[in-house]
């Protein structure tokens, strides 16, 4: 039950080591104290190593990246595969430019993730990689979308598989896929893209979740994907006449804070593939 | 009519590409959302030009700049020029500042600037250089009232014409000038001083409006001002009893997501000189 | 009086320069405006003396540090001394990695710290140095209660006269001791610690109630300590069904925006030993 995946992140208060974009930083601090867990913020490689060697969890987001920020990304990728601990990547803006494919690409090399979470166009970006070559996948759709799910529950599973990973591909229909199944997640609301960094957001409590339930990371993942959906629907069910996108946010983060096993077993809506 | 500038950034959703300080980077990316556009920031060299060509505006905010950024500002605005986006200038703590005011200065030199935003002791800084010889506009006062309403805005249109930029000077009073006419607006509240940030989110906003309205670049930002006042105005009435500067800060965000083209044409208070 | 230590933050507005970590540097801003003073971030080598010369206090946090800010810090410390300007250290993270640290013994080495603030395990890693020599200060327990009070006291007292400066040692209990005094502070609420970053405004408002009161800064910190305490106990009290970390946040910066000399000395709960 994804319930349980909550009450164990909420048990355990899994510390996850943070390399991310500083737009949405402080949103994905306060999220991860929401659901349970808690955070930690460091980029500079001579720092790195030793704070993901307190942690249980790495988050690794390429928004905003630079030079010294994407040498962090290698030295404590390295050192939390050592360390065996969770290992997430959320490859912003891949496709958007040359520097941030190529890294994402270079991290999925070097670094063992056990979760990448990003948008289709993303993933898609990551499935094709940066050469000219365009391999089997190249078909994607740009959009998970009811008629084309069946191929894109196939691309996705295709796409764990080859890279070993759970990859979550997240919009309006939400698929979390490793090897053998997919979850096929109908939670959220279209509001929730008017605000900066839900998926940043997303990202951060997916590796706390997983880094909570060792032992069947998939469902954890799914089940950080409900409680981002969720939220987003009571965040704008609440939501109050002149209220706008701001406070949405906060109505969001609240939302997650309270969220208990019960609150997310009864609004989860996914059926696995 | 401003509503219609509102409405053209709602129709196009222009992508703004910001390179812009840590400290209110989330509520510039908000505030975009809310107004109708989209954001995406980048500061490293060797990504911003990839970032840049695929947005409408260039949104450069030299607060917390540093080594790095510097560099990435004279590259994304050179790339930006050559595809003729829509560039401005937000020049935080000119005159604060040596290396301040000559990033400021080089920037105007090489990057061809749409507007340029600041309060006046940034405009002044901008207006009389950096070196010793004091031009004839160092007369400019430091503020505008009403009293010196006269001087301000023919400051303003000869700052607009000697630079061919919009300038948008803000404060009790705002004045948006180019080289023929100036826009005197009255919109705002004291109390917005109090949010760190809120010139910040007016750059990020006055990129958008005249990205989306390239016909006519000054009234679009004269619009972008308003919307940023009126969304104040509306933010200070909503306060409720205990609430605060953070309270204000979702509120003027929420407004502006709120805003309509009516809800500009009726609050806007300008007068054109 | 408490209260007159706000009032005169109120009153002088002190203008703080903030080398701060980019994860809670809005919130940072943003009750430093709420409390009375104005805030200004930079953060690169060749901006920071400028900058921290037209300031009245510096506030050094050493989150997210990476090699250019650890840089400034060293030079901003040593600009901010030679003017005699009230300078603070947030020792963030000292203990949990070893260039935070040693950047935090080398900049007390090297600059003169008028104010250290942090939790009992930052402060504990300070006293004891970095090396493998254990001082007598490692009895230091890992948290404040009632038991331990009186050798937390001595031990606040001891760190204040060997290191010359004010200490703020915050958690359940909060102490803030010269060498002659300690102010045993029970103002606050746990809910606190789900907020990120309450520990970093803290710090930004006690560098501008030293800075706004030079000639009994002890006092102010203290004061500083409770109204932010004071704050918190707010905040949690207004929280509504269904509002969680991040409405709290809200709450508590705008409590601080709303607090006035009289609510402070009517809540502030404090001893002096």
């Amino acid at each position: 039950m994804l319930g349980n995946c909550l009450e164990n992140v909420r048990k355990t208060v899994p510390l996850v080591h943070n390399i991310t974009n500083y737009v949405t930083v402080n949103d994905v601090a306060n999220v991860l104290l929401a659901c349970g867990g808690s955070p930690i913020m460091s980029d500079e490689p001579d720092d790195v190593s030793d704070i993901t060697s307190i942690c249980g969890g790495l988050n690794i987001n390429i928004g905003t990246l630079n030079k010294r920020s994407i040498e962090s990304m290698f030295i404590a990728g390295a050192k939390a595969n050592e360390l065996g601990h969770v290992v997430l990547l959320d490859p912003v803006g891949a496709g958007a430019s040359a520097l941030r494919t190529n890294t994402a690409i270079e991290l999925m090399e070097k670094v063992k993730f056990d979760v990448i979470r990003g948008n289709i166009s993303e993933i898609k970006t990551l499935a094709l990689g940066s050469g000219t070559t365009k391999g089997v996948d190249a078909d994607a759709a740009d959009t998970v979308t009811e008629d084309n799910l069946d191929r894109m529950v196939a691309f996705a599973k295709s796409f764990a598989a080859k890279t070993r990973t759970i990859v979550a591909i997240t919009g309006a229909i939400d698929l979390v896929a490793d090897e053998g199944k997919c979850y096929v997640i109908r939670n959220g609301h279209p509001e929730m893209s008017k605000i900066t960094g839900t998926g940043c957001q997303l990202s951060g409590v997916a590796t706390a979740y997983a880094a909570a339930n060792p032992n069947n990371k998939t469902e954890a993942v799914a089940a950080a994907v409900c409680v981002m959906g969720l939220a987003g629907e009571i965040g704008v069910a609440g939501m109050q006449a002149g209220e706008g996108n701001s406070s949405l946010r906060n109505r969001i983060i609240d939302a997650i804070y309270n969220m208990d096993a019960e609150t997310l077993n009864k609004g989860a809506k996914y059926e696995v593939r």
